[in-house]
């Protein structure tokens, strides 16, 4: 084996290289969201498109397949769970996610992103839809184009899904998405009058939202050694190593949502944070996927975020920033508040219940727009007509309808459906979380956020990207996919509310 | 020529690739300095050196070198200034300096560089310059095989001074510093008792200074539509591309350094901004060199910044900023103190007429460190030796002496002497400027301060890389470098001082 040892380190070598390229990348994203002055775009759409190039070369270098083929027999001599086999298989499989697929395509759908985000960021400025159309165009063109060079395949969106899911089919969302919407419409067509949640609007300075947030966060494991909290337009986070994680929130002066903006780009970071670091510079050293990123998000904004218990702990140092908001307002008025039902058109502000079907509108018309059953001239009425049938909601403008999100002008399609799945696992892994640990709640009241954050570490977060989602969701769950766990939550929390 | 005219295009496509992956790495840089989180510094090295082994491969690739030879004739039927002609002649050389140094070389001094600054954060704050050493020894192993791989050369340390001046000898050098010693040290001995410069010092809040900064800097020519002001430990600027400019800045709350590092700043910034953006993505798109970079940065901070009539305009308000520290000093006494000459420890924060000693110093050890007659373990020693009597002062301690400058642990040898150039050349440009515009001081006195800015574009600024920077002067000033009106200027300077 001497000589497979010498060809992994050459592996490894070739990874690591990749990795940088990647990173630097995304700080080149960070940046253009955080900091870039707005006439640094056209410039850092080219950045981007040549270090996505690169990345792209780097991967697809016959070398590179050669060297991924012979380490085979290093991948079948070991533990699959090793090192060694994780690397080389998940490496083998990015490999030929990509092999086929021109240098050239993806530094231009790179370089599309970057400037559709730009284009995005006007067309908010100018309420004004047009000006972000061509750019859409533009981005779907390069998705078929890059849908093409996947073939075969059973579903083309399949080939999108897999970017963020890996081993995940269409069929299987669509399931999931399937009984989502038969129970949640009904049940959102069902809720009485929402509660009152003026308590939650008002004067909030942005720089004791900041203050409020970096407090809980820090309690939670944020620390300012390792991570960072910048002003964005639309919330993300990011690493560039697994000590140096990046979580970025909007916070509005009239309203608390940018708190649980920071509460949810945090289950992000932690996960980032927690992967096991003799990952680093390797394919593993990510969250397992975009879904499993996503639950950890959820959980931290919604599961421990608007939970009593959590507040207990939180509120008395919340009224006490923010005494003309709140000083009147008891605990359990705060909470219930904070767990309010009502549809409301824009997915970012949407309570738990109501916002999956956010998701689901977006997954169909993604896959109606790969199909040309709608086209980005038609986007804005079918979104509108979608918001209409599934929450009896109507936008007032293109700001609330379809220019409320960034990922149609940024991401890729085949992104928007991990958010939903991203609560179904949430649900599952909770589930098994408490079923271990008890419910918590007696630790969360004393501010006592470890337990969890251990738990999650060592089942979810370490091990990055060595199982597939389905092998690791079966390994924590003991079980596949399954809303069951998330929609008897939901129940549960319109119940409760309805009780209140 | 359409054969040669596609073959240019194909240069412009490589050089456009090798752009945006320096411009990467300036932002790894940047965002090291600024914003990154203490815990990134191990990976960011990694990644610093990566894109620095990219760009060298791209650089030195044998397609490149072909492609080059190809485009001789193009260069050749075509007028010097020409942007074909321009683009082949300065690649070429880039090419040339470039292609017998190891792409594992040039990644590892990068890296080596990044390990170096944190390094010397980590030294500053345990006052403790063993911190650096080892970091020190390992760069100066890496210098000699870097001019090692550039052989033949008259000296060692033309190899470093010509990544910074193209086509400058360390005899040069040597000849402008000896004549500077020559009148300077005499001229600093013989200096009487300093100005009082206590209206310098005092309760200056850094919120308040960094809006005194901003709003000359906005009056000069900086906008946020293509600029950012950020802080960090040692001021420096760059640029991602000609409309993304970046300075920062250190404000101290008891003093107003940081705004003349601000405008200090300016002037490298105002460079970046002003080159023609024609050259955007070729070698030719940044400061004809160090020392006309410096020149821009000296002139806009002593020349423009510490002169009576800009104060004129900029006092008043000052004052209404700082009122308890200054209502009562006069515009007069505040210009006084502001051109106080008085031999120091500390190069950034040096007087205009000892400055360029402490340059002299600097290039001087490093010639000796680099022969080996000065080792990293008698640097402080030797740096407070020269110290002693260039300038007759003594370090209190290590952040006073040798850790007071990062450049020795993160900038290669051969970066330091292009300051004591800057003010060379910035009273070249001076006496050029005012010759053709008039004194302008009624100008400032007024706030306008476009009629120079649009000078240096013209003259200076818009050329790029154009030509050579012994060409360019030629061209401004009609004459070589030339001391003279530097150290007239500083005679002026110190008899003014005397007689107020």
């Amino acid at each position: 084996m001497p000589d497979l040892r010498s060809r992994f380190d050459e592996l490894l070598r070739r990874l690591g290289e990749i990795s940088d390229i990647e990173r630097a990348n995304l700080l080149l994203e960070w940046d253009q969201a955080t900091k870039m002055p707005p006439l640094g775009a056209a410039a850092r759409a080219d950045q981007l498109g040549t270090l996505a190039r690169l990345a792209h070369e780097h991967w697809t270098a016959p070398e590179l397949g050669a060297l991924l083929e012979e380490l085979r027999e290093l991948e079948e001599s070991s533990e699959p769970e090793s090192f060694e086999a994780s690397v080389v298989r998940v490496a083998h499989w990015d490999y030929e996610k990509r092999r086929n697929v021109p240098s050239d395509l993806r530094a231009e759908m790179k370089r599309a992103a970057s400037l559709g985000y730009t284009a995005w960021l006007e067309a908010r400025d100018a309420e004004d839809y047009e000006i972000l159309r061509p750019y859409l165009e533009r981005r779907i063109a390069l998705t078929h184009e890059y849908v093409a060079c996947r073939e075969p395949y059973d579903d083309p969106y399949d080939v999108l899904l897999e970017d963020h899911e890996r081993g995940m089919r269409t069929s299987e969302v669509e399931a999931v998405f399937n009984r989502l919407k038969a129970e949640l419409v009904p049940l959102v067509a069902g809720i009485g009058e929402p509660v009152d949640d003026s308590c939650l609007h008002g004067d909030f300075p942005a720089d004791r939202q900041r203050e409020f947030s970096l407090e809980v966060l820090s309690l939670w494991g944020m620390n300012a050694g390792a991570w960072r909290l910048d002003d964005t337009v639309h919330p993300f986070a990011l690493s560039l190593s697994a000590t140096d994680v990046r979580l970025t929130t909007r916070f509005e002066p009239d309203s608390l949502t940018g708190v649980l903006s920071c509460l949810h780009e945090f289950g992000h970071g932690l996960f980032e944070r927690q992967v096991d670091e003799r990952y680093s510079r390797t394919p593993l050293h990510e969250g397992a996927s975009s879904a499993f990123h996503e639950s950890q998000s959820r959980l931290w904004e919604n599961v421990v975020g608007r939970r009593l218990s959590t507040w207990r702990f939180f509120y008395p140092r919340l009224q006490e920033l923010f005494p003309e908001q709140l000083s009147d307002v008891t605990l359990e008025g705060f909470h219930l508040a904070l767990n309010r039902v009502a549809p409301s058109v824009r997915r970012v502000d949407a309570d738990e219940v109501t916002y999956s079907l956010h998701i689901v509108l977006r997954f169909e018309l993604e896959r109606e727009m790969l199909a040309g059953a709608v086209t980005p001239a038609d986007l804005p009425d079918a979104f509108a007509a979608k918001l209409r049938e599934y929450l009896g909601v109507e936008p007032a403008d293109v700001l609330d309808g379809v220019l409320q999100d960034v990922h149609w002008s940024d991401s890729n399609f085949g992104y928007f459906p991990t958010y939903a799945l991203g609560n179904v696992i949430a649900s599952q892994l909770w589930a098994r979380a408490t079923g271990e640990l008890g419910d918590l709640d007696a630790e969360f009241e004393r501010g006592e956020f470890g337990v969890l954050r251990e738990w999650l570490g060592e089942h979810v977060h370490r091990w990055g990207r060595v199982f597939e989602p389905a092998e690791l969701l079966e390994r924590i769950a003991g079980g596949p996919l399954d809303a069951g766990p998330y929609l008897a939550y939901l129940r549960a929390k319109v119940d409760a509310i309805e009780a209140a």
